[in-house]
């Protein structure tokens, strides 16, 4: 399936969605891939159904705090050179990229290289929406290795690095990507088409296209986005979306630091009654809570969308005084396993929350 | 020349005494050659004027804080992958190997992975002395690439840098130094024999076994050690040493940040009259000062000598009431060019002192 010029923004809208406030800005994401559909080039997007046994491929994605991405923009070719420095390492090309998360910018870069490179991109990730670190990939549970992992920066550096443990593969590539100046580009996790079935959380480029479309055309059909974006997603794998709360931002604490974009979003209710929703992000969404009272966690997808126009708003464009809607979405079973919880569950994160699943 | 078991502790001691302060510990450099000697490996030097025009040299050292070192002692393999990779790199095997630096373990980890993989190391370096940065490199000055680079810890974990900037090769090595634990291994800066001849201060292996002579030495011979080691490196092509200070410490600020040992040491005067010599040191010793009255500065050795035997004592075992000998040591002509001195002189430190050559 070719994509068109008219679904970039609804495929990097829903992307943004799936992405729970991380995964990059997606005007950004869309604006690299627009240019290369205007400039005459094909983005192929391949169903991981049909990919050969044998093929090679080479996820990329974009790595750091997305508070840095808004002051130092790619030009594309750093993940370029991630992927073929994985591409040296392996001594073969790649037949096909992939995106590693669904988020605004991490769903187009894949598609930023396939177009450059004449490559199809896999409809599939590997978290099936945005995290922060890059062992917390299905790939990862399903025994996918992830080096050789090369991670490049604007200025033509770069560094392949080598090790059995994902979570060294992403404590090493976070320290570079602190000193290439908070951003970077990497390739890791290289598949044949075999892994890439069994490690994928699939089709999410169309889920993230279809969700886009929802959010884009639903006023003007006269339909509550909200309320068809919960229809849509319960006839979807991710099962259960739910309005966790509505309010206006009164309060917002957020940094870069350590490789991230970390901090806490105080929501108070509409009514300007009863306890407020307090919500803390390491890049993405991790936790929803009002007074106490635990409204949704990790795995689980958290969003932050514009109370008008149910557009997302990610976490380094949130501001005090937007008036907001925040949606819950469960997730695929794949991200349900013990081992997926241990992966990106709460104590990955170090809280003492157990998780409660929306598709209880 | 074969290096002999006997030389081993001399070899150290010198490489001490010439690394500023810096380098890492000689004890440990000297336990792994020594247990490679007695098991029947050889340690073959070679002059690098005797070198092939197309020979592969591929140095070979430690980075880090010599304070972790202590704690997190090498096997040596770390260095030989660090090398391996290079080689792979390249497409080609080295030659041989050297030191990038001359320092109590910098000198013999070339010599451990020489004994190891059966190839010769190079009679010479690319600082004359110990600088904590990999840049700080005569290497660097004359031209020579830094990377591939290859940089390995002892989890068997390993990355490979590609860069054109030697600053930027130092800075995400360093990066990548502290996620790996405060140590790396490192294997930069492959020459052939016409750029070792050109690049690199020659002969620095005989130089410091010969200095750990004198100082083993001098005492049995009813010799004074410091006159002696001041006499013997006034043949040499580092021209003057000097005794700068005496006295006792009495004041020791030493911190592991940033990838580096830091700090500063106060040693008060023998005669307990008059003001205190305050050095600062990154790694290795930078400057000395008495009473704002400079006594030396880098590039120029400054060293710290045991009072009584003029063993050098490294800054990660200084210790608060040693007696001491500070003694300062000038630095070969190529290491002093304008080229040189905007490398690793007093400014590449952030400092305001004016380099005052002990050559003068």
């Amino acid at each position: 399936m070719e994509l068109k010029l008219e679904d970039v923004d609804d495929l990097c809208t829903g992307a943004a969605f799936l992405g729970a406030g991380g995964g990059g800005d997606p005007y950004i994401g869309g604006l690299m891939i627009k240019e290369e559909l205007r400039a005459g080039r094909r983005i192929e997007i391949v169903d991981p159904d049909t990919l050969d046994d044998d093929a090679l491929v080479i996820p990329t994605a974009m790595m750091g705090a997305p508070t840095v991405l808004l002051e130092k923009i790619p030009s594309g070719e750093e993940a370029i050179r991630a992927l073929q420095t994985v591409e040296k390492a392996l001594g073969r090309k790649a037949t096909a990229t992939m995106p590693t998360e669904v988020g605004g910018i991490n769903s187009t870069i894949p598609l930023f290289v396939g177009a450059r490179l004449g490559i199809p991109v896999v409809d599939g990730d590997g978290q099936g929406r945005a995290f922060p670190e890059i062992q917390m990939e299905t790939f990862a549970i399903e025994g996918v290795a992830g080096t050789p992992m090369a991670i490049a920066d604007e200025k033509g550096d770069y560094a392949l690095i080598q090790t059995e443990d994902h979570h060294r593969m992403e404590w090493i590539a976070r320290g570079i990507t602190i000193r290439m100046g908070g951003t970077a580009y990497w390739s890791a996790y290289p598949m044949d088409g075999t892994q890439v079935r069994r490690a994928s959380v699939k089709h999410t480029l169309t889920l993230a296209r279809k969700i886009g479309h929802i959010i884009r055309t639903a006023r003007s059909r006269k339909q509550d986005p909200f309320e068809e974006l919960e229809t849509f997603i319960a006839t979807t794998s991710y099962g259960k979306a739910k309005r966790i709360f509505s309010g206006k931002i009164v309060d917002l604490e957020r940094q870069t630091k350590q490789g991230f974009t970390m901090g806490t979003v105080k929501i108070a209710p509409d009514d300007g009654q009863g306890a407020p929703c307090t919500i803390s992000f390491q890049n993405e969404n991790l936790c929803a809570k009002s007074n106490e009272t635990l409204l949704a966690i990790v795995p689980d997808i958290i969003s932050i969308l514009d109370a008008e126009t149910a557009v997302p708003i990610t976490n380094e464009t949130l501001r005090f005084g937007q008036r907001v809607v925040v949606m819950a979405v469960g997730v695929p079973p794949i991200m349900q396993s013990p081992a997926a919880l241990k992966q990106f569950g709460p104590e990955a994160f170090g809280m003492l929350e157990t998780y409660v699943p929306l598709n209880g």
